[in-house]
């Protein structure tokens, strides 16, 4: 028998939600910017420290983000929130960095097909696009994420040489910080422990971070394999929003309030008030008009009385 | 960094498709016999070695399961295949006897609360009920089911206990396969892993199954759970189909396709061809006119090349 000792496994989490950018750029339904306000000034409420709001690509690509300076200019900050924010290139960089953003991610695909398809680059072109924004960067961190990291729609397994490439490059440009993304929720418990440990071997220093999508199932068991290889940053979507335009009808990232309840009734703890969490989510649910994939939203806690003591205090 | 060795899981597990009994019973359509009978003789060409296929309870209480003796005589039979029924009492099995069914199944709650709301009997007049099936059972196999294993929807905690009595009770009337469910979806990684390694280490010899549904999100990650506890024995149902009368819009059972293939994914046999039964769950899902929960009838899987090679040959 195989001895799995839970203590073994982070004590605490950090949680990114990353709903805002990442859930509502893929939906049709464009929320108005009082509205996403208004989420995110809720989302302040629950003890998430990390709240991705928005993303500085070109409105023409993204319209659903296009009041990327409103949202950051409307909302109100919480000193124990990081605020953070997409940008492709040093063009967005600029945008962000007018909006006083505390730390902006880059995103690069692992595989050069889903590269292209995605921000009409080649790896090495978003690499150069990286050296460019690690070089203009004032007071804001940088984080990389590194997509299709498990796995690539196109061209199936992704070779470890090419995420290999993107964290070392990224390092030595300044960047200490890094995600790795199954974007099309392709990973397996197995491919994520494994490929974890081995980016752990190789760049003991790096602060790594998982961004599972739910797409075939796996999405908490990803995270699973994911705290037992010692990873405690993890992004997640308020109810579950996001999904994948390559594979139609499939759920999407992993639902925040999923995540919370999960590592929480191990005992492993995020800080986040799962009950108030459930508002927001409900609230987002009311916006969207549609049944949102999150589990809990529906079911509700198992054991409902834990998370309401066990959270730490809310500042 | 947590040593996770995935060759210490096991090789091979064995998958007992339930969406028959325990998926069926909870729809609303009533589905035709013949239909019943051609999607069994179609999951019969999967691989699958163990198919629950009816339930011999009383035809008033489940009125979606009064054609369990046509069924049972209506399928086509493979010598590879182990055919399953439920019976509740000594009356169920002598139906159940006179179809020449390969195996019992015979459920009881953990939590009394929740046996007399399932089946109106205290814990210990099911266990009652137990010895009577057990002491009048001919050539079919007896298996005993612990119903809210890992929690209960009205009592919350279930004591181990109350597990113990069961599986203790079981093992002296010579029932030697029990199986744990998550009957409302309440067990997480962590209590899964704890409590069947308890199980195991107070019934070494007893053949040991898990019942996991995918209420809040957690069903894969509870059979990781219980692969890295040494369980090869899972039961699951077609498209996800069950669910839980007491969490009303919930996800059911955890879907076979999904389970076949996470782990078909993760390099540990099933001996299930997951194309051909892609097949049939999309022909359940025709029949009953809905989508059904299941992620890989969505999304396929994740490197589709792979599920052609790696099955065992279908005999």
């Amino acid at each position: 028998m195989q001895l799995w000792n839970p203590a073994d496994m982070p004590k605490t989490i950090l949680i990114r939600e990353v709903g805002m950018r990442d859930g509502l750029q893929q939906e049709k339904f464009v929320v108005p910017t009082n509205q996403k306000i208004d989420l995110i000034n809720s989302l302040n409420l629950t003890g998430l420290q990390a709240i991705e709001v928005t993303s500085f690509v070109h409105p023409d690509f993204v319209p659903q983000l296009s009041d990327a300076e409103q949202v950051l200019r409307g909302i109100q900050r919480k000193d124990s929130v990081s605020y953070e924010a997409l940008v492709p290139n040093e063009k967005g960089l600029a945008r962000a960095q007018d909006t006083d953003v505390d730390e902006v991610i880059f995103v690069v695909s692992a595989s050069d097909e889903h590269n292209l398809a995605n921000v009409k680059q080649t790896r090495k072109q978003s690499l150069l696009a990286l050296e460019k924004i690690a070089e203009k960067k004032k007071d804001c961190k940088v984080k990389v994420t590194v997509g299709t990291a498990f796995g690539c729609p196109f061209v199936g397994e992704v070779s470890y040489e090419w995420v290999y490439e993107i964290i070392k490059t990224s390092w030595e440009l300044g960047v200490h910080e890094v995600f790795l993304a199954d974007t099309t929720g392709m990973a397996n418990p197995r491919s994520v422990y494994e490929r974890v440990s081995q980016v752990r071997l190789d760049f003991p220093e790096i602060s790594l971070g998982l961004h599972f999508h739910d797409t075939r199932g796996m999405g908490l068991s990803n995270v699973l394999a994911g705290l037992q290889a010692g990873v405690s940053v993890y992004d997640s979507s308020l109810g579950g929003i996001g999904g994948c335009p390559f594979a139609p009808g499939a759920t999407g990232n992993i639902a925040t309030e999923d995540l919370v309840h999960m590592v929480e009734e191990m005992g492993i703890h995020t800080g986040v008030n799962l009950p108030e969490l459930l508002k927001v989510s409900k609230k987002l649910q009311d916006i969207l008009g549609r049944e949102l994939p999150g589990h809990i939203l529906k079911a509700g806690p198992a054991f409902p009385g834990s998370h309401e003591k066990d959270q730490r205090e809310l500042s």
